[in-house]
């Protein structure tokens, strides 16, 4: 970590110059941002701390700001949707995850998830990322290198559905998959005893055949919630909520596996 | 990070009967929890995998599960409200945290929010957590020691709102207070620039208050949600949202610090 | 309507104290309230103008206060779960009903609809209501003559997913039973061309099943909604939403009825 | 009521082709309705009943659907937002009005209100709409004319702020204005003792004012909730609420007035 806060080649800066012109762009030599509101000549802020503003060729401000992590979510390429944060913040303190967490993620998509587990897990755990997709693997790898979290990830293209995860234990299992009751029962397999599986699915179809599929392989503690997030709009003339918004993403599932009195998969 | 995955002596423990009857307990020898549902001998299950299941005296299925982040959360003895983990979920990607990071609470409170920074940040990160009574980070103080967080966490007790934070230089700033108009401007002095700061207020007027105190002191990109969460009940019979529950807890604000063009305080 | 205002014997008034003591009660000679905020003696409120305030044997001021429709719904001897105002409000304005109209509803439950729906149609419309259960409609006919609108109601105790809603034609249709699917067959035969049929039901299989049974039987423009209230808290010290309260009552389902180019059922 | 239910010259149809073209038509001779799947000659559906089908020029089935009341609100031609039937649904069962009310609106707006106002007193009751703005009763009235209803309505344009609302006396108020506050004094003028009042604003600021405004006049059981609407996809491959929708339109605040023992305004 950066810890003398000042701007580096190649880090990561989200350059905001109002809420409609933000951009997370990585620090190289002779960099130019170019925007309706003037141009910005990233080299400038080499040297200077993050926070620090300046002038676009046309006299706006912009701010080189730190970017949260998700800013990072939000900013990968994507080939397919992505997890939201309001539901990925809530699934994440679900399991027990930190640093020195190993943790499996099915699929990969578009990095966004694998990036912030990657984040979460350093130094010294390790993100198994399964897609039966090499394209989404691709993509995702240089989503989650430019944000600087490769290191604790490896990729694996397989169809788990057919094949399993191979051997190995870990001590969460993410599933972001339209069929997530073909994963539960190999998730059986490499998850830890106690430990816990998370899934997300947009439709109640889904999330009735995962949890069953959940209770018919060893899970306990099973639990389904939707969480939902609007925008307040602050302003000196009057306080309210957003007007329009998104209004679902997904039910997001819980449950812990179980094992027999002699430790044995039930 | 224990990855073998045996239950120990002084390890955490989520002791799960069913929905009602689930406790946190710390494994000591000679351990015995009671219920209406029959007595558990916790002795017998030092040396077993966690997820291992056992039977009361009284012939109910317990369950030794891995306790979540939000387990942890929940079960702090509380002398105040503690804030929910669909609410801080949400904040912490909001933020850039993770491993390593230096990061501010203001107040302790339970220690609730404490513990899970305190986590988050291991292992070379570190916690300074403020608050005005040191009653609250007594308590607290006990509460993440019993999660096994407590390497990383400095407890300060003085009244920021007069004293200021003293110097420091951190990565982020979580702020639950009742007046978080009157640590705002100390939050100038010791976030990182370009870094975040978040806080959390039950009342449409203290949001208010708050950002405008962010907005007279170098804060920009303030926003404002609040996040809802409705368990969705997935029975045989019937799927459907849960009939009553928690309709409100916070509304939660972001905002990040910026500097002038030289890297000056604004 | 009694239009110069002043409460007369048999009027309905809702007595007021405060938010936990408030009465719907029927004016009667000799009629005494019984609260821990001292007793009420109604006798001497006849002749005054309703929102005409009091005192108790103790001293607490009293109101007299007209009833909303709401309270007349609320305050009914419930045998069965009655309809929520915010649904029901919502669903009326989904239909063409007013002054006039002739309106279906099955089950007759409490009666809390039935007499929202006398009121409505009034002074020349009618109400069809239908129950298997005549100790339901006992008990619901007392309800609406308590409200004092059971001039224009019909109660018919029979089943009619075996029977069918015999010879009538009606503007619109109110289904609130727990298996739709067998009345909208019957609903067809009944319900004017080109008009509305509501129901509702707690869970998403009722949803999508009834949704099946219309679209099978000459159903278009069906749609679902889910209303949800959420009340807030304005005081001096701060304004914000409840913090628990009701998160479910019923999915909400319209639709249209059509008929072929030669106007018979489809 | 047109009870026999054949489409007659005059009549509002809902012409429905598909859920992107849906139009509300006045019958007139020799209408032609034009879309991108072809022509609708309205002429030779005079005569049949409602809920007939028929094919535009181009093949596509069209059907003449009797519009729900909330048709006729979103409906009419827009000079100003509209209160939405959620909102409404819920409001008026919050008053007592019904067939034969006494109700003052204000303002009258676009006539969205109006109509369902004026409809819901018929035959005998009427309907006193105050607005400031000449252009904007103008218009309303020609919207609240299409919609047939308005022999129970008469407009008054005024500034009741300044002026009051003159003599009268109501069952219940609605109020839609920017500044309730400056209603309320003369509100109490004209509402019947122990009726309702309500009024909704989009903005928080707007609320606690109101609700000052009412606590000084008079009113007491002064309630306010918000009230939202989420539309639930019902589809063979999976149910789901709509991802993107309305998130706010408006709090809602309802009131009764109160007299002294005497009956004297407060």
């Amino acid at each position: 970590m950066n810890q003398n806060n000042l701007i580096q080649k190649d880090d990561l800066v989200y350059v905001y110059l109002d809420e409609k012109r933000k951009f997370l762009v990585q620090m190289v030599t002779g960099m130019q941002l170019q925007s309706d509101l003037g141009n910005v000549q990233m080299d400038e802020m080499i040297g200077r701390p993050f926070g620090s503003s300046g002038k676009t060729h046309l006299g706006h401000a912009y701010y080189c700001l730190k970017p949260s992590t998700a800013d990072l979510m939000f900013k990968v390429k994507r080939l397919t949707t992505i997890v939201y944060p309001k539901d990925l913040g809530y699934l994440i303190l679900e399991t027990a995850i930190g640093p020195g967490s190993y943790v499996i993620e099915i699929g990969t998509g578009s990095g966004a998830l694998t990036l912030v587990l990657a984040k979460l897990i350093a130094p010294d755990g390790r993100v198994f990322s399964y897609d039966r997709r090499q394209e989404f693997i691709d993509n995702a790898r240089k989503n989650v290198q430019r944000a600087g979290f490769s290191e604790n990830v490896d990729y694996i293209c397989c169809d788990v559905a057919h094949e399993g995860f191979g051997s190995r234990s870990v001590d969460a299992l993410f599933v972001d998959v339209p069929e997530p009751w073909d994963i539960v029962p190999h998730a059986a397999d490499v998850l830890k005893g106690g430990h816990h599986l998370v899934s997300w699915s947009p439709n109640i179809e889904q999330v009735k055949r995962t949890v069953e599929a959940l209770k018919g392989n060893g899970f306990i503690r099973i639990q389904v919630s939707e969480i939902t997030e609007r925008e307040m709009l602050v302003r000196e003339r009057g306080v309210r909520p957003r007007e329009r918004g998104i209004t679902h993403t997904a039910y997001l599932i819980r449950a812990q596996r179980v094992l027999s009195h002699q430790g044995d998969k039930l």
